[in-house]
C-alpha cells in the first residue's frame, strides 16, 4: 500500500514519522511529499495536497500541518471516491484535496489501539497520525479507528476570494514556490471576468510595471516577468530564471492587483 | 532489512550513500533520517539518534557526522540489545542512542573486503560506512568486519551538564529545531531541583522576560513564549507559531538561566 | 528496477514526479538523488550526475534541470554501456555522466503514449520525463519511445576550461558544496602543469593568502584553508570545519588564480 506524508516538521521529524509507519506496516511504500511546508501554513499545505495527490497512487495520505496540536481539534480520516484515505487534523488542510478526489466519508481517529502507547502533547504526527496511517495501510478497517463524522461538520479551508471590480482583479499571494514564483488566489477565469479574454501575449498592468500572460517561462527573455497558469490551475506571477518574490517585493498573504491595458492585444 | 542514514552531508551526498547501499543490498529498505544535521555538530546528531531510533524499526543505522574524516579516528559498529547495528565514527555520535537501545558489543570496521575498492580521504560515508551498513544489512556477520572492541575504550559524548545553584538553572542550547525552538541541556527534573515542583502554568524568569511552563505550544496565545518538555525528554524554549531563537537571541552553545518567581503559582 | 531523480524543483515537485513513477511502475525503487540543484544550473547538475551515478545501481536515471521547458528543446533518453538509461532534456545535462558510464545510443522521447494524457507547458518533469522513466523502468523498450538520434547532434555541456600561463592556474568556481567548499573547473593534473609536482603540504598562493594542498580536511587545523581533490576528481578549495565561500568571498562562476611559491616544499 502506498503512504505519503506531508508536514511542516522538517526532514528529521518527518523521517521519524516514516519510521513509525515502517515499524507498523513494513510492506508500505512511503513517500514524503513534503516536509518543508511553511510552518503552520495550512493553506499552502492544502493547495499542495490538492495539486499533488492526483499524481500519486491511490493510498493513505497523511498530512500534518497542525498549529492546534495539543488543543482539542479533532484528528480525522477521510475516504475518497478514488480509493484514498486522507489522514490529518480537522483544520481544513485535507478539504481541497478531498474535494478533488471525491469526498465520501469521514471518521474520527479516537481508538487508542491505533495510536502509540504513549501520546505526547506536541508530536501527534508521530504518536497519532502516523500510526493511524500505518494501520490503515496494513489493512485495518477505517471503522475500527473511530465513529463516522458528519461531512457538514468538517472544518472548511478559508481561502481568500479574489476581488473583481472596475476592470481590476485583486488576488492574494497564497504561497511562494521554490523558484520564487508567486501563486495567486485566482484562476484564469477570474482574470478574464475582470479584464476580458486573455491570449498568450496579452499585457496586464501591475503597480510594479507591465507583465504579459504567457504559456510558459521560456516565452519571455531571461529576467522578464510573466503571468501564467501553474500546474494546479492557479494564476502565478513568475520571472523567467529569476524570482518574482524579489522582483515584485511580495510575500505570502500580500495582495496583487492586475488591470487590463486599454487596447491591449497580443505582442 | 531496514537501514537508516543520518548525516551532515546535505541531500545529494547522502543520496550517493543510499545508492551505495542499494547497489550492495538491493533488498534493503533505506530511510534517510536526516541529511541536514548542522555540519560537524556531533551533539545535535547524537541527540537526534537517541530521540529517533526508538521509533524506527530495529535494523542497521549508519550515522556519519565526522569532523575527523581522514584522520585516524576509528570507524565502528555497535550491537544493541534491541537488535540494531549502529555504524559510524567513534567520536561519541552513536553513544546516547546505543545507551537507550542497550549497548552490547562494539567492533572495529577494518576489513577492506567490506569497503569500496577505492577509499577516498574525504568521503568515508560513501566508501567505508555505507558499504559496511549494506553488508551488515544483507546478512554479513558483524565479526567478519573487524575485531571486537572494549566498550570502555569507546569515545563518550561530551554533553554540558546543567548548573543548579541559588534557585537558578543554567542550561546550554544543544540545538535549534526547524521551528526555531531551543532544545536545552536539561530535563524537567533538573529544573525542579532548582526551583521546586512545576505545574502547567508555572512562570519562570529569564533575562529576556517571563516564560511559563506548559504542556504544549497551543496552551499559550500565538506569539507567546513557553517552556515545555520536548518529545525526547529535554526542556525546550519555544514561541507558539514563532521562533524562540529569534525572540531570545540565542543560538546553539549559548547559555540560558531560568529562575523561579517568588510566590509563583499556576495561572 | 532502480530509478533516480535529479532536479532543481525542490522537495514537493520532485515528490510529485516520484508519485508519477510509483503510479506507472509500482515495483520501481525510486531514489531522489537531488531535488535542490541550484535552479537552472545545468553544469552543477551535470557534474553531480557524473560524480554520483557510478555509485548508484544501473537503472533509469531521470534528470530535469531545464531552463528551456516549454521551448522546442528535445526530450531525450541515452543508453549507456553500463546498462543505464539517462532521461532528460537535450541541454548538455546528461552528457558528462553518459561519457563516464559509456555513451551508446540516444533516442527522442516523442511518443505521446508514454507521456501523461495532458502535458502542461511548465512541468515536463511530471508530464514527460517521469512517465518516460517509469515506462522504461517497467520494461518498455526504448525504441518504442521515439526514433534514434545521432550522437553527434546531442548538445554538449559548456564547461569553462582552466587557463594555464606563467606558472599560474586560473579556474572557475563550478559550484559550492553544502559545506561551503568551492569546486573548481580544474583537476590536479592542470595545477601540476602550471606549478609543477604537488605533494601534500605544498603551498599555493591566492589573492586571499596562501593555501596548502592536502589529502583531507583534517590535515589542517580547524578554520584553516586547504586545497584538495574532491571525491569527483576536481580540485576544491575548503576551510576545515568552515566555509571557503565565505572566507574567500567567492561564488559560482567566479575565477580563482593559484600560483606556485618560489622554493615551495612540503611542510
Amino acid at each position: 500500500m502506498f503512504v505519503s506524508l506531508t508536514t511542516d516538521f522538517g526532514h528529521a521529524y518527518t523521517a521519524i514519522c516514516a519510521g513509525v509507519v515502517a515499524t507498523i506496516a513494513p510492506e508500505a511504500d512511503v513517500l514524503v511529499l513534503s516536509d518543508e511546508v511553511t510552518p503552520y501554513a495550512i493553506t499552502e499545505g492544502a493547495l499542495l495536497l490538492r495539486q499533488a495527490l492526483p499524481y500519486l497512487p491511490a493510498g493513505v495520505h497523511a498530512a500534518i500541518i497542525d498549529p492546534g496540536v495539543g488543543t482539542p481539534r479533532r484528528p480525522i480520516a477521510i475516504r475518497t471516491r478514488r480509493g484514498d484515505t486522507l489522514v490529518g487534523p480537522d483544520n481544513g488542510l485535507l478539504m481541497p484535496a478531498a474535494a478533488r478526489l471525491g469526498l465520501e466519508r469521514a471518521y474520527l481517529l479516537e481508538n487508542p489501539a491505533y495510536r502509540l502507547a504513549e501520546v505526547s502533547t506536541s508530536f501527534h504526527g508521530r504518536d497519532v497520525f502516523s500510526p493511524a496511517a500505518a494501520h490503515l495501510a496494513s489493512g485495518t478497517d477505517i471503522t475500527e479507528l473511530g465513529p463516522e463524522l458528519s461531512l457538514d461538520g468538517l472544518q472548511a479551508l478559508d481561502i481568500p476570494e479574489p476581488e473583481i471590480a472596475n476592470g481590476r482583479l485583486t488576488a492574494t499571494v497564497l504561497y511562494t514556490d521554490p523558484f520564487g514564483s508567486l501563486i495567486l488566489s485566482a484562476e484564469r477565469k477570474h482574470l478574464e471576468e475582470a479584464v476580458g479574454p486573455l491570449e498568450h501575449g496579452t499585457v496586464l498592468e501591475t503597480e510594479a510595471g507591465p507583465v504579459s500572460f504567457e504559456s510558459t517561462y521560456g516565452s519571455v527573455p531571461k529576467g522578464h516577468p510573466l503571468l501564467w497558469v501553474d500546474s494546479s490551475g492557479q494564476l502565478g506571477l513568475a520571472v523567467n530564471q529569476g524570482s518574482a518574490a524579489e522582483r515584485f517585493g511580495l510575500a505570502d498573504g500580500d495582495a496583487l492587483t492586475l488591470r487590463g491595458r486599454p487596447g491591449s492585444a497580443t505582442r
